[in-house]
C-alpha cells in the first residue's frame, strides 16, 4: 500500500485561484495531504489560509525559507513542495528548497529567465531530486493518447502544426487582470514578456508533449494591441521544428469570447489530429484517406498510457482539475517509489523542469525575434 | 470556521466505480473526511479497501448494522453515512443509519418501491435527519443556473420539455452490464424496472428541478429490446404536467454511440433553453424573437445561487466530479448548521428523500402504464 | 442528348416561397423549362407573374382546368406540371391534369386525406403516369446514403428510430403564419392536422425512406400549445414499426429557436446513424465497438447510389434547393425515358404518390389514436 | 420588368467543375442565359459541350478570339463572357473581350501578375464595361451580413485577424490534384505560386471585403511540405494592416480531413466575429462583455444589405451555388443598368477587377517575402 504523502505549499493564500485548484487536484487521489504551508507574504493572510485548511498553526511559516529550513529538519517533514507564487519569485523559492533536499513542484512558466530554468535544472539534477512544472494541459488522458498515437506513427511524420491559446480577459482597456496582471504586465516581475510568458510557454510545451518535436527556431511578432499595453497582449509565432516540420502558433488576451481555447491541430504525412482544451474529453483522429473519427475519453481505442489515468467512464465528464491531478498522481508515484528506492527515469509521466527550460528558451527566442524586426532566431539550450 | 466533517461508506468497495467516484467528490472541497465503512459483504474485501483508503482498522466494519450501532455509541462517530450498495438494499440501510440518528446520503433510485420511499422520508422528518438522494446531475452550475432563469420567468410558462437520456453499454446481445447489470436486470433486486429505475430517474428529477413542475400523469411504453432482456432497455414516456406543460422523456441503454448523454430542451411562452450534459459548462437560451445565447460556466450573466459553486474559472473545465461535490458542499454545510444549530429549510440546495419519492412514483406509474396497454396513469404520492 | 422537358406550374404566384423554390431548384439542372402557369387565383397575379417569368402570354392561363384542357391539346404541350397551390386544393388540381393525361408533381402533403390520396394513386397508375410528391428532404445526398448504408446492412437491423422536427415560427400568440398559416390552421383546408400534416409527414417519409420500415401502428398525442390554437402544433408519437423496431416521433411549431430541425437518428443491432437536416452535408455513423466516424457529402466513403448526385466536391456546401433538385433530376429523367420508350420502374428514385398516401395513412391514425384518448392505432392502408 | 440577359463561356468544358458551377449559379435566378461559348481548345470537346447545354450550333465557337470577334458583331450579340480557363490564360481572354467592347466575369485569381491585373483594370475603366472576379465567398448572406455590422461599428475598430483556408486534397505524395493540379503547380502556368495564389487570394479578398481594411506588408512563408512539390502548398502569412491592425493567414493544401475550410475571427475593441465557410448559414457575435450571440441566414437581424440576397428562410440551408449566385445576381442587375442608362457605381456589390488586383500585389508581395528570408514586404499597387 503506497504511503500518503506530506506536502507543504509556498503561495496559494486567500483568494489565490490557482493554489486553490493545486490543493483541489491533488485531494481528488488523497495521495498526498497538505501539512505546511506559506501561502502569503502577509503573516496574517497565511495563518488566515493554514486555519481555512485545518493546518497545523506549527506548520504556518511566515516566510518559505523559514519553511525549507524546518521542514527539512523534521522527521515527518514534507515530501515535497508546490510554489504557486507570482512567476518572478519562482527561482528563488524553488532554489531554496532544492538546498534543503526539498523535491519541489512549480507553476508555469518556472522561472523568468532561461538562466535561471537551466539553474534550477542542474541543481535538482545535482541534489537527485524530482522536480516537476505544471504543465496543466498536458494532463489530460486524451492529450496523453494523442502523444502515444504520434509515437505510434498514427499519423506518419508530423509536418504542419497549428496551435493557438487566445483569451479575452484582458481585452478592453481598462482590464488589468486584477493582483495576477500586475505582475504579469510588469516587465521586471515577468521577465519582459506577459501572453507568451502565460499562453505561449503552454503551447510550446503542449506541442513538444504531443508531438516529441524539438524546435529548431522561431520567428515571432508580439504585439501591443489594447492602448496602454507595456507588455504583449498577443501573439504570433512562425516555427520550425528540427527534422523540418513547420508551425503556427497563435497567442491573445484580446480576443473577446474566448475563454481559455488551447487548440492544437496536428497535420503528419498519413493523417491529422485534433484537439481543443475546452472539449478535452475527446480529439479527433483523421486518416490518411480523409476518415473522420472521433474518440472519447474512457473508449477502448485509448492507448493504455493515457487510459491508465481515467477516473470517470466516457460521458462523465472529466475536466481541468483532473488534468491536474494526473500530472500529481504520477509526480506523486514517482516520489512515492523514489522513497522506497524503486524509482526509475522511465517512470516519469510529468512535465520536468527540463520541459520549463524548454519554455524559457522558447519565450526568450521568440522576444528576441521579435525585438530585431521579427528574424528567425535559433532555440539553443546553453 | 466551519469544521471538517466526519463520514462513513456503505459498499464502495474495490473496483466499485460510484463509491470512489462519491469519495473524490468530497475529496475535492476537504469539507468531510472518510473515517469508516462497511465496503462490501466480504469482510476480506472491506478490509483492503479499508487499507487502500487509509482508514482506522477498528472503524472498518464487517456489516453495516454494526457500523451503524457502533458508530452511534461513538463520541467522535461519523456526521453522515454514504449508501452506495445495490438498489435493492438501499432501504434497509439507510432505515437503519436513520434509526441509529445518524444523516444519510444514499445514490438514486432511493429505494425500488415509493412505499419504501415514503417510509424512509417519514422516518427522516421524524427523526429530523438530513437525507440526500445524489442526484448527480442537478449539481452542474449550468443545471442551477437554468433552474433560477426559468424560476425569475426568463422563458415566461415552460410549455414542451423534451428530455433524454440514451446511453449505448447494453446494446449488444452479449452485454450483461457486468457486476452492476446484474442486478439491475434482475426484477427482484431492480423494482421491477431497468433503464426506467437508473436513467428515467436522473431524467425525471433534472426535469423537475429546473422548471419546478409536477407531473400529473405519464403515458409509458417500455421496451425491451435485445433478444433475452428481463427488463426494460429502451423507454419511451409521454408527460402531463401539472397546469397543462406537456414532455416527452426517452431513455436508452442500447443507443450505440451515446455514452451517457443526457440531454434536456425546455420549451416556454418566452423562450427556450438548452442544456446537454456532456456539455455541462454551458447551455444555450434563446429567447422570444429567437436569438440565440451561449452561457459558459463562469461567466458573470451566470445567476448568483448557481456561480456560488464555481470553483475554476470559465474554459477551465468542471466536470461530473464537481456537480456530485457540489450537492456535497451543500450537504455538509447544512449538516454542519445542524451541529451548530444555526439550520434551516432554506438552506437545501440539494436533492431530497422526497425527491427521491418522486422517482419511484414516477417509476412506478410509468410501469403501470406500460403494463396496461399504455394507458395514462397518474403520479399519486400517498 | 436528353431532351430537355417543357413543364407547366399551378400555383406559386408572386411572393410564395415554395413554388419560387420549385423553379429555382428545377433551374439548377436545365433539365425543364417552365413554359405554362396558372398561377394565382387571381387572372391578374397569374400575369404578373408570367411576365416576370418571361413566359409566353398565350400559355398564362386563367385557371388550372383551362391549362390542364389546352395544353393536352397542345402539340408542344407541358411534359409535366407540378403543384404547389394550399393542400386543399391538391386533390382537384392534380387529378385534373392526370385525367388530361399529364404527368404531376405535388407538393406534399399530397391531399388532405387517405381516400383522396389513394385515388390519385390509383388513377396515376390506370393512366401510366408518372406523380411525384416533393418530400424534399429525402433528396439530401446525405439522406440517400444512409438509406443506401442501412440497407446493406451497416448497422444490422434497425431498432430504435427516434427523429423530430421542431419550427418556432408558430410560438408566439400572435404567430398566425402569414396565408399559409391561415389554410393550414383552418381545420376544413388542412385535413384536421396542422404541424402533423405539415412536419409530422416530413418525418413519417424520411424515417421509411432511409429504413425501409413500415409503420404497423401509432399512438399519438397532438397538442394545442399556444392558447387560441385550432388545430395542433406540438404532436408526439410513438411508433410500432412491422418486425418490432420502435420510434418516437416529435414535431412542433413551438420551440423558438428551431428554424427546420428534421433530425434523425436511426439504432440499430450492429450501429447507429445520425443525421440533421440543417447540417445535410454530413452524417455520423457508430459501428459497434462504439467507433464514430463522420461522413461528408463528396467522400468516397458514400455510395454509389447517393454520390452520383453530387454537384459540387466536399466543403463546397449543397442545400436545400439541391435535395429538391436531386428529386427533380431523376423524375425529369423517368419522364424522358417514358418519351424515349426506354422507362422501367427501377429507375424511380423519388417519392411517389404512394409515399404521399402513405404519409395520410399515418396522418388519419394519429389524428384518430389522439382523438381517442391516446390509444393505439394501426395504419391500414385500403 | 428585367431584361433576361445573354452570356457566353470560355472554358468549362466536359467535366470540368468549375464551368459547370458558374453555369448552375447563374441558372438558379434565371436572369441570365447562356448563349455561346468557345468551351474547350478542342473544337470537338467544345462542340460535345455545347450538344450538352442545347446551345445554336452556330454560337460555339473554335477559339475565344473568334467568340469576341462575332459576338461583338451580333446584334443579340453576348451581354458578358465568363471565363473560367486556366489562370495563366485569363489575361489574354479579358483583354480580349474587353477590347471587343464585352462585360467580363472572370474567375480567380484574375491574371497570374500584378502588372496583368492592373492592366486590365485600366482597360475596363477605360472601356466603361463591368468586370467581375468571381471570390465566391464574398457572396454568402453571411459575409455579407458581417461587412455590414463591421461597417456599423459592432465590433469596434478592428485589432486581430485570424484567418485560415485548409484544405487536405493535395497532401499524399501521389496527389497531383488532378489537369487542374497540373497547371496550378507549374510555376510558368501559375505566376509562381500554387496554394498562395488558389487559396490564399479568397482570405485575403474575404478579409478585405468584411473588414474593408487595407494590407499594409506582410511577411510570408511559402513551404513546400510534400517531399517532390515545386510550388508552395502550405503558406503562413503575418499582416499589418493600414490603422495597425495586426493578422495571421494560413493556407494549406496538405491538412488531411479538411475539406474546404474557410475560417475568419475578427477581433475588435468591443467584439469578435466568427464563420465559418462550411456552416456558411451562420455566424458568431461576440460584444464586449463576453456575451455570445449565434445568427443565421434568415433572421430579422441580419442587415438588409446581406438579407435581400435570402432565397430561402432561415433553416433551409443555402450554400455554395447561392453564394455565387448572389455575386452573379448584382453584377447581372449591374449590367442590366447600364444597358438601361440607370447604372451608378454604388450598385456594385460584388468583386471587381479592382479586388482582383489587390489579390496579385498580395501574392508578389508574399513571394517577395518568402524568397528573402521572410522579410516585411510593403505591398504597393502601382
Amino acid at each position: 500500500m503506497a504511503k500518503v504523502l506530506s506536502y507543504g505549499m509556498v503561495g496559494g493564500g486567500p483568494g489565490a485561484f490557482i493554489g486553490d485548484a493545486h490543493r483541489r487536484s491533488i485531494n481528488i487521489d488523497g495521495k498526498a495531504k497538505l501539512v505546511a504551508g506559506a501561502f502569503s507574504r502577509s503573516a496574517e493572510k497565511s495563518a488566515e489560509m493554514a486555519e481555512i485548511l485545518h493546518l497545523d498553526p506549527s506548520r504556518c511559516y511566515a516566510d518559505y525559507k523559514q519553511m525549507a529550513a524546518k521542514e527539512s529538519e523534521r522527521e515527518d517533514g514534507i515530501d515535497f513542495v508546490v510554489v504557486v507564487t507570482p512567476n518572478v519569485t519562482h527561482y528563488d523559492i524553488c532554489r531554496c528548497f532544492l538546498e534543503a533536499g526539498i523535491n519541489v513542484v512549480c507553476d508555469k512558466p518556472v522561472t523568468i529567465s532561461l538562466d535561471q530554468a537551466e539553474e534550477l535544472e542542474k541543481l535538482a539534477k545535482e541534489k537527485d531530486l524530482l522536480f516537476m512544472v505544471t504543465y496543466t494541459y498536458t494532463g489530460h488522458v486524451t492529450a496523453k493518447g494523442i502523444r502515444q498515437f504520434i509515437k505510434n506513427g498514427t499519423i506518419g511524420d508530423v509536418r504542419v502544426v497549428m496551435a493557438e491559446y487566445p483569451q479575452g480577459w484582458l481585452a478592453k482597456e481598462g482590464d488589468t487582470g486584477g493582483k495576477q496582471g500586475e505582475w504579469r504586465c510588469d516587465p521586471k516581475l515577468s521577465g519582459g514578456v506577459n501572453c507568451l510568458g502565460d499562453l505561449g510557454t503552454h503551447v510550446e510545451n503542449i506541442v513538444a508533449t504531443m508531438t516529441g518535436l524539438k524546435i529548431k527556431r522561431v520567428l515571432a511578432k508580439l504585439d501591443k494591441i489594447v492602448p496602454g499595453r507595456i507588455l504583449d497582449d498577443n501573439d504570433s509565432v512562425m516555427v520550425e521544428f528540427e527534422g523540418g516540420a513547420t508551425g503556427l502558433y497563435w497567442t491573445s488576451q484580446v480576443a473577446m469570447g474566448s475563454d481559455n481555447s488551447l487548440k492544437v491541430r496536428i497535420h503528419g504525412s498519413k493523417g491529422t489530429i485534433r484537439w481543443e482544451q475546452e472539449k478535452c474529453e475527446e480529439f479527433t483522429i483523421i486518416d490518411e484517406d480523409g476518415n473522420i473519427k472521433i474518440l472519447h475519453r474512457g473508449y477502448p481505442g485509448i492507448p493504455e498510457s493515457a487510459a491508465k489515468y481515467d477516473r470517470l467512464p466516457a460521458g462523465h465528464t472529466e475536466g481541468w482539475l483532473e488534468s491536474m491531478s494526473n500530472l500529481y498522481s504520477n509526480y506523486i508515484d514517482c516520489v512515492n517509489a523514489k522513497l522506497e528506492g524503486t524509482f526509475n527515469e522511465n517512470m516519469i509521466d510529468y512535465p520536468t523542469v527540463s520541459d520549463g527550460a524548454e519554455g524559457l528558451a522558447f519565450v526568450e527566442a521568440c522576444l528576441a525575434s521579435s525585438n530585431n524586426n521579427n528574424i528567425w532566431v535559433d532555440l539553443g539550450r546553453r
